[in-house]
């Protein structure tokens, strides 16, 4: 057990080789499970986290002491039953919740800090697999993911086609788009541009880049979430004041409008769970992830002689992955002779809709899953 | 003459009362017109400028050596045909081309920072209206306005009724959503996070809050532009590299995406010809301004006994102020009973269609002012 993740710890037997070229030696991989692995070890279910997710999809984080993220589509008789598939969620590398990144202590003793090997998807694929040899499943019986972790099974299903029965992809895209790119590179900057990251190495400071940090977070948070939902939630109100005047303007740079406020809360609210470094990493590798580009050029060619059954889940109101990159992947899937449903979700949400309340995705899920 | 604006200066004869409730005393207002004025007056057009325009639309920049921010619109023969029409456009209050704002020195001889008072797109339009009785206009032919200048447009139309006889919007809005005010507050955070800018009063610093700036321009930047946009522009495409090698990944942070170093660009280049207080208190009236709300909370009971001509004018990529913004302005008008025309124009490029090339939107502007 790791005290910081409270998670168990899988270390990979040997050097994690890297798209890059370069390898990461003596990596770590904390992850959870929930449920019990059958005798043949057929039921498992690997769950794919997010940009800054984690492994704890359906106990309590230690830190914050919140819910798992994903806690109402996975446990006993959910969506995702732990009664009777053995569920894993493992923190990817290149993050910081356990799994080694580049806060992780190099073998010189000091922190990776910038140094730590720029990773891809199908990096964070790789030592999935690795930790999947070590548990000795050889095959799951289904792969889920939203948003990145929907990328990484993607990238499971391209690479690994004999590793999972099922892939389920939320959500998500085969690839980062130019706007994708655009929004991630501003936070990248805006990180960058404070003072107290000093070229990612402040990890022995007193000061963090939690101002950079925050304002990437508040960007990302724009693109996570649909105007109308914005709208229907916020719209144009004013904070109630200290003063208690609710509804008056302060002609100021307070946060008047309580969406300036909600925003800010997020910022914050994220430095105090998440490293900077991390960021940058964890939104580089989804920057460079573009399975048509890793085959050859055509998505098809990424899937051929998949196995699989794959389910696509797209939300209307995403912008962030619109619909039309779920059907791009669907096409592809189809072109490649492989089987596949696909459903475009109704959600005033936009693309955080994935882990809220929708019973209709959890319709979805349940089926697929079973 | 003023040397830094290269412009006319217009010093308003008395105090500017704001909306705030306080006043900017002894504004002036950096202006340029274009062609003759009649001796009747009647012949006058204001063109009025976005968040980070200025005053020289049809000729150029006095320190970038650009050509005019809209110089294919407004010239000889041009869609407003400076042959017939006289041409004003002025830099809002609180910019930083000429006119009175966060960089202006106070009355105390040191520059205001943020002792300047917030103002509102309506207090923009007081100095405007001022310069007007200046330059002894009584009655418009027309104001136009695109993105914020369209903002200025409308609220001349509702606050001054008689001051136009025909009014054309834009790319614009009557409010801001929840969303634009998001955008805006990331700006201002990674502006006010930049140690540089020290609570803004770094005007005789050496170091400026340019890096906090690049990336609130960032962040704009990506919403005046398409998605489909910057696909056709850019999309995954890789930068050349120094050394020579096209379409390979550095696996670093260097820019490695064309469209990273499309923004970078953006970004640093703002910071040579924009003052970072300007763009606080500009970004700030734009979210205040909500022309229903100073109107008794119903957009039609601004434009009551409106007897302007309006026309309005959306790009269907425009994900900033789309269509259905400028639709519901048409709806008010109508139901204020006023003369009204809306086309919504087909356009790759996003909001900030209205300052490209577009023949539709030429032959568009040049039948309404006519």
């Amino acid at each position: 057990m790791n005290a910081a993740s409270a998670s168990p710890v899988f270390a990979l037997p040997g050097p994690l080789a890297l798209d890059s070229g370069g390898v990461l030696e003596g990596a770590e991989i904390a992850y959870q499970t929930y449920g019990k692995l059958a005798p043949d070890a057929t039921n498992a279910v690997l769950v794919c986290h997010a940009l800054t997710g984690d492994q704890h999809v359906a106990s309590p984080h230690p830190v914050t002491g919140k819910p798992g993220w994903w806690e109402r589509m996975v446990g006993p008789g959910k969506p995702v039953d732990t009664d009777r598939y053995f569920v894993i969620c493992a923190n990817v590398i290149g993050s910081c919740m356990g799994s080694t990144g580049p806060a992780s202590l190099a073998p010189d003793g000091a922190p990776y800090a910038m140094r730590f090997p720029v990773i891809t998807i199908r990096d964070m694929v790789r030592g999935v697999i690795a930790l999947l040899d070590g548990l000795e499943i050889e095959r799951l019986h289904a792969v889920i993911g939203g948003s990145m972790g929907g990328m990484q099974a993607l990238s499971l299903a391209a690479n690994w086609p004999t590793r999972a029965e099922r892939v389920m992809v939320i959500a998500s895209t085969a690839r980062h788009s130019a706007q994708n790119i655009a929004f991630h590179e501003v936070g990248r900057q805006a990180i960058m541009a404070d003072p107290a990251w000093g070229e990612g190495s402040y990890y022995a400071s007193d000061e963090r880049p939690d101002n950079g940090l925050a304002v990437a977070r508040m960007a990302a948070h724009i693109t996570y979430l649909s105007e109308a939902g914005l709208t229907a939630k916020f719209g144009r109100r004013l904070q109630d004041r200290p003063d208690g005047s609710a509804g008056t303007k302060s002609f100021g740079f307070d946060a008047d409008f309580q969406v300036e406020s909600y925003l800010r809360y997020q910022g914050s609210g994220f430095t105090r769970r998440f490293d900077a470094n991390s960021y940058l990493y964890i939104t580089r590798a989804m920057d460079y992830f573009d399975l048509a580009e890793e085959h050859g050029g055509r998505l098809a060619d990424a899937f051929d002689g998949a196995r699989a059954r794959f389910c696509l889940v797209s939300f209307d109101t995403d912008w962030l992955y619109p619909t039309n990159e779920s059907r791009h992947v669907v096409h592809a899937l189809n072109a490649a002779g492989a089987k596949v449903s696909f459903v475009e979700l109704a959600a005033p949400h936009g693309h955080d809709s994935f882990l809220l309340e929708h019973e209709q995705l959890d319709r979805v899920v349940r089926g697929f899953v079973e």
